[in-house]
């Protein structure tokens, strides 16, 4: 068995370093330009949708109910996509909205809601002082994005494999009113493909918060999103806020960007039938309504809810190899040694590794100097700022599993060098 | 010819009142269900546009420029559709950002984002007391709602038959600096049809206002919305605010809303580059970025420019006997009785009316009662408080022209109803 690489003396790492650098070199002079930076889906599987593109026809423009899907009008989306979204979430359809084809702008409004006309119209968040978010950490670089716009101040709250610290949680929203939301991926988190446990989603419900307009942005991005034909259940989240007596504090969203077409997709905003009617006002001054021609489209290719989930199983079979790819080059490679433990995930779009501590910097430089893109080292972290500079987000489903095999080659060679410089230069 | 209703006896008008009520009566009893309430294309032009509907076929999916338009990515549109927009508005690519469905949203972002982070980055308007906005009046009903949604003071400005008056507008705009902003529909106002002059484009450009976040929202919704087949031209107002040293004052937005299908268009926002980048910055943390493939598909459909203009004309030749409708009846039934004028506009989507001061309620009520919806009297102002109770709003797209030819029918019934009743109880 392999020991590791701290165990080893000086000489033995420079030996092996040197092997190392000569291999890395190699990659250099190939000219390698691949991207693992972002969870984007693969051509393949845009392919699965292709049949959507042109399944329009000429006189087809009319959803069940008879609505000209071409005019102006309607806020909350067609009934028969508000059905097959509710099916998904376990929810009524007057507990949603369709909205246009990108959830996170149904995420960054209602926070920017919230700051200028504070929550259900009490004090707006701007008007309260510094207000600041609990983030979940490691986590998806785009919620704190859009906390760091919004000044809101984000304060980590470590993951654990049952999902977010709830000793933590608990702790800090019942002592800091400035304490105004929380986002989640309870499905599959990005990066870490944790499934929140069955008593993290109770407790996150009867959570007592000292805000009386503290939210939960649950952002369910991968509710369907399995890896291995079977998708995790969690409990609804909108019911056990209800029977804890928070019936408001949920705003669940989630979208088709990865079962459809990411660009032109349908997203969902979801909560109590009261919070929906307050986004519905708000809706009716800002938007003449979300494009029901492309609803109507969804509805045509996947037919029913049973419809989305067989597709799902395709995407599966699809970026299941190209997981396999990335496990098993960690494994192959790099176990043993010392320098990096990673999640196996069963879900989402992410393989997320943590390498020695000090490192995540100068794996993602290495990589990006022979021409492989990785996620920003500390992007998934508040502010990009990773405490241990460990953790990098790899993304799977863009590249064909070729160029994953010679990326994830090259990446195992980077942490490898990253190690022993570190430990060369204690 | 016949005398004004106002310099008729009591008696002459009773008796012409019968007359007109018992004419009213029988079109309560038809059970009408007519809407002229908002500018809605019809359905013959909707199907102008059927084309697009299944125009990308299996492997069409890819722009001139090669990107796959179904993934993510891209945040300011394709290449191809910006020139055709820059072409319209007369400015270059890099001057504009192409949007989602609705341009409404565009004018609600920019308010809010302005409203919580400030013009370019300056001290955000929520923080600067009470801020008020110039609003040419009558004009359109969901500018002045963004403005009531926001807590904005609404200033009304008159129309005249040149756009607003600008004596008016240079008055307040350099004496309060609370006046953070003026809507403008220069081209087909909405819902007068006026089309500014070219003296009232450069005094806007040329503003001197006291606030130095003052901004124009130059809502060009009508830029290429022509009725009798020639479309008004208007000076460049981005490069009269260059001239006039106020580069970044314009923000104008547009969209193929009532080009292709009003629910599934594409939207435009245009500014000097510098006012670009900032949106960038914005719309980089709010969205996944637009649509792509509804782009494409109106590429595809138009191919140029010049593809859009001659499908204006298209619209142009179906509204144009529709907008002859009212007009006539207008002319036919109203004119020389002194209780009503009105604008006959060669663009746009209404005819705006003006009836005897006092009645534009009791004119819409009359009319719903019998089963025609009209906009709202007081719709067309700010608060929907119209100081004279005269203006109605008529839309005559949506109707058939057999339709409309009743529902005028009918309104010019209530219009001398309403006159009448009201010379009676003085």
């Amino acid at each position: 068995m392999m020991s590791e690489y701290s165990e080893m003396s000086r000489e033995e790492l420079i030996k092996i370093k040197e092997d190392l650098d000569r291999q890395y070199n190699q990659f250099k002079s190939r000219g390698l330009k691949l991207d693992m930076s972002r969870g984007k889906p693969g051509k393949e599987q845009l392919d699965l949708s292709l049949d959507m593109l042109g399944i329009l026809k000429d006189d087809d423009y009319r959803d069940a109910t008879g609505i000209d899907c071409r005019n102006y009008g309607g806020l909350d989306g067609l009934p028969e996509l508000k059905q097959i979204f509710a099916e998904i979430l376990d929810i009524e359809p007057d507990e949603l909205i369709i909205g246009g084809n990108s959830s996170l702008a149904l995420m960054f409004d209602s926070v920017a809601s919230n700051t200028t006309h504070g929550v259900r119209g009490g004090t707006p968040w701007a008007m309260q002082g510094k207000i600041k978010f609990l983030c979940p950490s490691p986590g998806y670089d785009r919620h704190f994005s859009i906390c760091e716009y919004m000044h809101i101040d984000m304060i980590p709250v470590k993951m654990t494999p049952t999902g977010p610290d709830m000793d933590e949680v608990e702790r800090l929203v019942a002592s800091d009113k400035m304490i105004k939301g929380i986002w989640c991926v309870p499905k599959y988190s990005n990066p870490d493909g944790i499934t929140y446990s069955d008593e993290t989603v109770y407790r996150m419900a009867n959570l007592k918060p000292a805000a009386d307009d503290f939210r939960i942005y649950w952002d369910n991005a991968y509710c369907i999103h399995h890896i291995n034909g079977k998708t995790d259940k969690i409990p609804n989240i909108l019911r056990e806020c209800e029977k804890a007596g928070n019936p408001n504090m949920p705003m669940i969203f989630t979208s088709f960007s990865k079962v459809s077409f990411p660009g032109s997709a349908v997203s969902c905003i979801a909560s109590s039938k009261d919070n929906i009617k307050y986004i519905k006002e708000r809706f009716s001054v800002q938007t003449i309504g979300p494009d029901k021609l492309n609803q109507l489209r969804h509805i045509r290719f996947f037919k029913n809810t049973q419809g989305v989930y067989d597709h799902m199983n395709k995407h599966a079979a699809i970026i299941r190899p190209k997981f396999e790819a990335v496990i098993n080059a960690l494994e192959g490679k790099l176990s043993g040694k010392g320098v990096a433990h990673w999640m196996n995930p069963t879900g989402g779009y992410f393989v997320s590794v943590y390498v020695m501590n000090g490192c995540a910097k100068r794996v993602v430089q290495l990589c990006k100097e022979a021409g492989v893109v990785l996620t920003g080292a500390g992007a998934t972290y508040p502010y990009g700022k990773d405490p241990d500079d460990s953790n990098i987000r790899l993304a799977p489903t863009y590249p064909s599993t070729d160029e994953l095999n010679t990326a994830m080659e090259l990446f195992c060679l980077a942490v490898q060098i990253a190690a022993i410089e570190k430990l060369l230069n204690k």
